[in-house]
């Protein structure tokens, strides 16, 4: 069904446009960073490496999340204890699930409601703070949180709840540029921490951020902006046949602009049926950059509506329909937003697994051929874990968009998985168990029939990021054993409502655990270690040089893990669940560890039993810093020590 | 003008009422304490001497505000960091200004909006928690908050904003019995810790609390309960001439039934003005109870309203009109609610310095005599510390209620009172200064002439306790220096609406500082230490034989200083003004501190200039336990450390 003509035509596109933006670059040029406050891209480079900043969601451009810092370790965490605490304020709490960014002393987090402070990481002063004006009618569907700011220059950029993306001068807090990117009526908003890149060919540093929405029918956009005027460079939707945009004009459609992906109908005159006009496939979590073959990587979320048989075709098998650029991982080329590579996760994703959660940038050494692979890591909500060559994929160009030759490794990381018996490498296709789709209503009837689904929706991972140690090798993975009744129901798209058609029961699928933190091994799949919790993980993770994880807990711990064995060093209560995620710095010579605590998110809305189960955490909000005394030093002298 | 023949018919009513409370007992008597868990008459009789446990607001019958506990002292105290933190949630901060209590490893916190938690003190696990369900129309002039609770036998109790008190099973926290003593509409509330008394003549354990809301022209009133059913023993109005209650029956008036220190007027047929029926006085704070002469000893509220001249006689002089009983200390026989002594901090309060402040209770030895002298202590709104002889309070009964013969020292403790110039110790009255009544508007005008007044209305100190240290022999008064525009407006009482008839802006007093802990002698009114902060104070105080004192700021701080010389050894930043008090108590041989964070109460919202000063202060709501971390004996060895 592929217009063969087609991947030609889009290459002509890409050239012109290519030649768009080479000329836009000389009219608009970054403006020169101030010396000793700005961040430059140099410093974005080196995030992983320097311990004195955090400049990126991920901690660098590969998001790896790991520091080299190892004054804290496993032989001292045990005394680590909060130096301050900042609480948000403002009589807003819900989900505080934001990663801080740190710069020259002055930590950036952001916070639930669209907002942002700015704190002096030594004493927890508030330096200045950015509240959005939120309209009543925004519709986010889990929560009203923001993951995290970018910085570069003299700015501070994040997302609103309201569908648009601000950027902040770093000093003070004003607003420089605010652009809107989406109908918040509709369903748009963004959660998610915008991120910095520099195009290779043009010299080109840009804003890059995604849209959220999909389960209100959206179309999944992924935006490219100047950042010191925060116009739009490029976008690109990921809905296989919709136009993307570069300088304000049409640029090329994503994949094919038949979309044989989706089935033909007569919805609006489009040729389509509805749910190509509204598919989904937002990429509202945070990009990579892999800068060696200068692509940006992002994963894209589930197709709309989740009700399979509004996207499968007459033949009834929708597992020749794959609602493509959903659910799976996209690469696009920076300097026009073309998408060059793309693998997809859950081909006609019946099951809201999405494609979203972030995919880790890093190299091993294949035991076989002992040569380097360069290679991207992705947990997916649909239970497995994905290894995938970065390279190939970057290379292979849209032709081979959906053809996962770049497919490395695939490993369940959660138990008993129903929706696919396991994973085809030669196809690169899941072999999906046809009575997982949650089957049609019978005739007469609303609802269909309920089968039992593991993982649930919310995933055997969800966005709360994993990180990877390169000493230890391995990835930690915050995940979760659940499992869901699911059923599907009638669905017409009307702006603003869900748009689902598919209904559901969370319910656990263990007695004594929700969350489990996993020490996976990327090559073998093994899990070295695990730690489970009662509650559900929705706290991102942190590995240091130090051998230590940190995560949080929905009921209110900050907990260090030791890397190698996963042994439990040490514990925090901060009097809120902790879905945020957190990071370290050396200030003065010394190291902290900082991260946000406040309850809420996703699972209290959509959890069902388990949204019961978390009925006694408290809601919070605010920001933790902790330390090892230096008290410490003076505890046998009996000297009067002060504070200050 | 006094009906000479009263008391003797006040007498009889007393001695009917008596016998009535006795035969009482008999019907109801306490239910029995289950053993190990119930909080019995001695548990609180010993709360001051008890290390393990918190039972009284106050730490103790004379609410000293004291702990032996030296584990945690001016050596080692900078040592301190959390141990846990815990969050109330529910989207509601506010002014957190609560007093925990502390039993058998369980801590009894209240919070805004009429909260109450109960948490695990070792770990700060939520047991279980209250939350009021208030409607829509309560009044709370002051922000929603609670300063605590009490507890008895298997219960803990406390007032809600409804104007209702409550009584909780301490185990589950399910409402035993629940009474509502006021309308609330009409802007009766309740934010004060009630407080546990045992008649010693009866031997009738009773809940003893007020009410508040005299900024809406409410009666206030004193009751006590029966600690099993809520039932209402007995009710003390503190206006002049109104009518008490006992047992459900009217007792006697409050003082002269005629009034005589409010003026006649033609109001409702009252025979007295408009400002008699609305006359204000609440004991909106929490009383001490002297044990040895059998006196419940609690602070009375402002007049209402505000504006003298609604409340001065024909003569046009304020002086001659005291409007009794309010802005004073008022005595009260438990058995049967009468009024027994009275002693008037401010005669006619123009200013609205209320007489609420707590009443502590302590001893000292006369440098002459040489004789133990009992005394009460308590630092006024109106800027000074009055010591008072609570022997001969309690003992003159109401025919001296007003004829400070009692009154043993009184000492400014703010620099500049501009109200009065000083104290007549042979009157018992303040030398006022006459042009500080604020003047009434000239004919056509509505407002009066502006004047500067020191203190402000919210006084050189408020609620916020005191503590005393029987060491150093010296009381900690977080005071505040500050000023105030203010004038008269007109002003006709309407239910529900603020009756107050003067209008003001509070402003600073000097540029550097606003809060000033000051540690006084009360025999020298010297001022042995102060340590000024630029924000007000607004916590209360707690003193350790540690030789420490401890205290939060508006700005976020918990802090402690040494006793002797003020020096401040130890900080935390909890990320919120604190406005709490602290309390410590020893679990498994360790002492503990515990404080709630959450900026809020009056300065906010009253504070005008200074109200403006606080505006980057966050809101929060938390509530904070300290310790001396015991890892810090494990730092040299290098070796790994669990935190369990």
């Amino acid at each position: 069904m592929l217009n063969k003509s087609l991947p030609n035509g889009l290459r002509k596109a890409s050239l012109g446009a290519v030649t768009a933006v080479t000329v836009s670059i000389i009219s608009i040029t970054s403006s020169p960073v101030m010396a000793g406050t700005g961040v430059s891209w140099k410093d974005l480079q080196n995030d992983h490496k320097t311990t004195d900043d955090v400049l990126m969601y991920g901690l660098g451009l590969k998001a790896q999340r790991h520091s080299s810092l190892n004054q804290i370790n496993s032989k001292n965490v045990g005394k680590l204890r909060p130096k301050w605490s900042f609480s948000f304020g403002d009589e807003k709490q819900r989900g505080q699930e934001g990663q801080a960014l740190i710069h020259d002393g002055v930590i950036y987090m952001t916070a639930s409601y669209s907002r942002m402070f700015a704190l002096d990481a030594k004493t927890g002063k508030k330096l200045w703070q950015y509240t959005a004006r939120l309209p009543e009618d925004i519709r986010p569907c889990c929560d009203v949180v923001n993951r995290g700011a970018a910085i570069y220059g003299d700015k501070v950029f994040m997302g609103l709840l309201d569908a648009s993306v601000v950027a902040l001068n770093k000093k003070t807090g004003e607003v420089v540029w605010k652009e809107k990117f989406g109908d918040h009526t509709a369903g748009y908003t963004m959660t998610g921490a915008p991120f910095i890149v520099k195009d290779k060919k043009t010299g080109k540093v840009m804003l890059i951020h995604g849209s959220s929405g999909d389960e209100f029918g959206v179309v999944g956009k992924l935006f490219a902006r100047d950042v010191d005027t925060g116009k739009e460079l490029w976008m690109r939707p990921f809905v296989e046949g919709h136009m993307g945009k570069l300088n304000g004009a049409d640029s090329t459609t994503t994949g094919n602009p038949k979309a044989p992906s989706w089935p033909d109908g007569d919805y609006k005159g489009t040729g389509k049926v509805e749910a190509w006009s509204h598919g989904g496939g937002a990429p509202w979590q945070t990009a990579t950059f892999d800068e060696e073959t200068n692509t940006i990587v992002i994963g894209t979320g589930n197709p709309a509506p989740w009700n399979t048989w509004k996207r499968t075709g007459p033949d009834k098998d929708p597992r020749n329909w794959d609602s493509l650029y959903t659910s799976g991982q996209a690469y696009i080329e920076p300097s026009t937003g073309e998408l060059v590579g793309f693998f997809q996760h859950t081909p006609n994703d019946a099951w809201d697994y999405s494609g979203n959660n972030e995919i880790i940038l890093f190299e091993y050494k294949d035991p076989k051929s002992g040569k380097m692979v360069k290679a991207g890591a992705h947990a997916d909500r649909n239970g497995f874990l994905f290894i995938t060559d970065r390279e190939k994929l970057a290379k292979r160009g849209v032709k081979e968009a959906n053809k996962p030759t770049s497919l490395l490794k695939v490993w369940p990381f959660v138990p008993s998985i129903t929706w696919a018996k396991g994973w085809d490498l030669k196809t690169g296709r899941p072999i999906v168990d046809f009575d997982q789709y949650p089957p049609e209503p019978a005739p007469g009837e609303k609802q269909g029939k309920k089968i039992q689904v593991t993982p649930n929706f919310l995933g055997g991972k969800n966005w709360n990021p994993m990180s990877y140690h390169p000493d230890t090798g391995l990835f930690y993975i915050p995940s979760n054993h659940w499992s869901e009744d699911y059923w599907t129901e009638n669905v017409t798209y009307k702006k603003g409502a869900a748009y689902l058609g598919q209904g559901f029961r969370i319910h656990k699928q263990f007695d004594d655990h929700i969350g489990s933190l996993k020490a996976m091994d990327p090559l073998t799949g093994k899990t070295i270690w695990e730690h489970r919790e009662k509650l559900p993980l929705w706290a991102g993770t942190l590995t240091t040089k130090g051998n230590l994880v940190f995560t949080g807990t929905s009921d209110g711990y900050v907990k260090a893990f030791n890397a190698k064995n996963g042994k439990e060093l040490w514990s925090f209560q901060t009097g809120s669940g902790v879905v945020s995620v957190p990071v370290t710095w050396e200030m003065d010579g010394k190291q902290y560890i900082g991260i946000g605590s406040g309850y809420g998110g996703a699972v209290p809305l959509w959890g069902g039993d388990v949204a019961d189960l978390t009925k006694p955490v408290s809601q919070g909000g605010s920001f933790w810093v902790f330390e090892i005394p230096k008290e410490v030093a003076a505890v046998e002298s009996g000297k009067e020590v002060a504070a200050k």
